[in-house]
């Protein structure tokens, strides 16, 4: 083999930072592991070739305590191992890192030429306001809920929810093509009361039906929303694949606001000391997968999530990558309209506040419940 | 909604066995959370109609203490709240409460009406073995690596692991479509290597290039990875989507064996009181999704399992489950010559042994490396 034409790589590099847990020696020897098993996957004493050593493995650009037993790692990897796939860039990142104990991926950093690959969230904050005409409070959101209810029953409980001035309303994620309630006949109707409730009110709210299928029908679906007057699409990339996502959003024809839910991605957050951190996975990989909003369990809701990881994944939904666009935070999970006041002052205006079930609890009139759920955010400065 | 027309399902419900931690009263609180949050995920005072609480709800069937703190549930869901959607059945299993806290899915168990919507495995065990002539002993299978090779290099390999008896030889999972070294290149030559060599010895040796990619690119590279000679498929589910992998291995067009790389699969089941058991997701879902074989981080190697994980992994890849075949588990992750004794006392010989990097340790021939790995486990009984 040594004869062979050497590899000419670009030398640039993207950053990824891990959480190790070990001692020092052992949190540096698995730094060192990771550069080989993300990269090569093969004994680095028996790789011999100098071009492979220096341009394919990792690098360990920094190794630092932050706790006890508990070491934070900058690795570095070369920009063409992952090339310009994002089912590839998430094996770099943490395929087969993901099976051993004690490391958990908490961020990473792509130079533009990796960046310039994804086109990212189509509309991010700013697009959803303007398609929403608001500017400043934070958008309101309701689900069509519960299941076991026909098309018919949803899309009156949609006309409710646009009349009462919500902004957006998405499919229950557990909607999908069941017999007793199908995709097609749910999303025309609930699409079409809610677009006879704008033409009254005036107001622009959208609909997002659930649109997470099997490889196959995803496309079909994303197609009949879009032609049916959907105003966006809800989709859960641990269910249907964090790329199908990506290939959605970057469609030119069905470009409309994806609401990414978070089914089945509590697995890979929920370990504490492994896994990948909610910033990361919810706020940068949703990006780079052209989320224009995500889903997530809040802290103070039904989920275990605390409120640094909170704003760690707030952070992350608007951190600097790129020309990517921001993404709207949806915090939820058992939201109620009590807990409104502490969510604005925690989470700040750039939000979408998801209020499900609890909508239903507060008086026998849903346009009215939206009304309470309004005023507690006030009006919008426009 | 008093007037509606009624719920009238079939009442045939699937069985998920769920590991949830605490004290009795919160184990049975927790069992009964399930039971709402993965159908209507709406607050169950507030459903009134009684047709929904009884054909859609979950229902708790057991709860049995099984440890300190530990406590095994079954819950029963109704058939039509999951469909015939592999992604929808995924989110009734363990969508939203993959988010909470001390719940770990460990089993699960299909009526055949649901079952019947699942291909599962083309090949299996049975067929796998059939189209390599090997009756009884364990299939050999190593890898074509570093990364870093170009396409000619690799088909070096290719040819020397043939020509030395090997039964598969696959891509490395990090093999993807990188500038230094082309998808299309790599398979062409690596499969015509492979055949090449299997006209010399008289012997099928079957090249399984590494197809993960992108939503709009995987077809493409299957059919690619078919035209070109291959002999079967590498795919990483946790990468691709675990509904795409279904999509391949259900397409008569591209009906080669699937084996799938457990890449981003560790964050799912690598916390023990959380997330996903070996069983369910690489015996169980793998074979739903119709993988023919599965790479698993075997105890022993460099990740973390232990042996009753690897028992119950390597049950749940032959548990009955209808008429799906069963398929062979791939113990993996640093395994060389020197633990091929271990591994045929634990596991039998109902497997396929991966040797990677460790062949290269045994003196300069591969050729000679392959034979003594073959001759550690005995010739055949044909």
């Amino acid at each position: 083999m040594d004869n062979s034409p050497s590899l000419a790589l670009s030398k640039t590099v993207f950053l990824a930072v891990y959480h190790l847990q070990g001692t020092q020696e052992q949190a540096s020897a698995m730094a060192e592991d990771i550069c080989i098993e993300q990269t090569v996957e093969f004994p680095p004493d028996l790789v011999h070739r100098a071009d492979i050593r220096e341009q394919i493995f990792g690098r360990v650009e920094s190794l630092e305590q932050i706790g006890e037993d508990l070491f934070k790692a900058v690795i570095a990897f070369p920009c063409e191992v992952a090339g310009n796939e994002l089912t590839q860039l998430l094996n770099v990142l943490f395929g087969n890192i993901s099976l051993k104990p004690g490391i958990r991926l908490v961020q990473f950093s792509l130079p533009n030429s990796l960046l310039d690959a994804y086109r990212g969230p189509r509309f991010g904050r700013d697009g959803l306001r303007a398609r929403l005409n608001v500017t400043k409070r934070p958008l309101l959101c309701t689900a069509l809920k519960p299941m076991g209810l026909s098309p018919l029953e949803l899309a009156d409980l949609a006309t409710q929810f646009s009349l009462g001035g919500m902004d957006l309303i998405k499919d229950d994620h557990g909607l999908a093509d069941q017999s007793f309630c199908r995709f097609e006949e749910r999303v025309k109707r609930c699409a079409e009361a809610v677009n006879n409730a704008n033409e009254q009110t005036g107001k622009p709210c959208l609909y997002f039906p659930n649109i997470t299928a099997p490889f196959d029908q995803i496309l079909d679906r994303a197609r009949l929303a879009r032609d049916a007057g959907a105003g966006g699409y809800v989709l859960s990339p641990g269910l249907a694949g964090i790329d199908t996502m990506r290939r959605i959003a970057d469609d030119d024809q069905l470009a409309m606001p994806i609401l990414s839910h978070p089914a089945l991605f509590g697995a890979l957050t929920v370990s504490k000391s492994e896994g990948i951190a909610y910033g990361a996975l919810y706020g940068q990989i949703n990006r780079l997968a052209g989320a224009d909003a995500c889903i997530f369990p809040s802290h103070g809701g039904r989920f275990s999530i605390d409120q640094n990881e909170c704003r760690d994944l707030v952070d992350a939904t608007a951190t600097h990558m790129g020309d990517l666009k921001s993404i709207f935070p949806v915090p939820a999970g058992g939201m109620g309209l009590d807990s409104v006041k502490d969510m604005l002052s925690f989470y700040g205006n750039d939000i979408i506040l998801l209020i499900g079930g609890d909508l239903h609890r507060h008086g026998p009139s849903l346009k009215e419940n939206c009304r309470k759920f309004l005023n507690l955010v006030g009006a919008d400065d426009e």
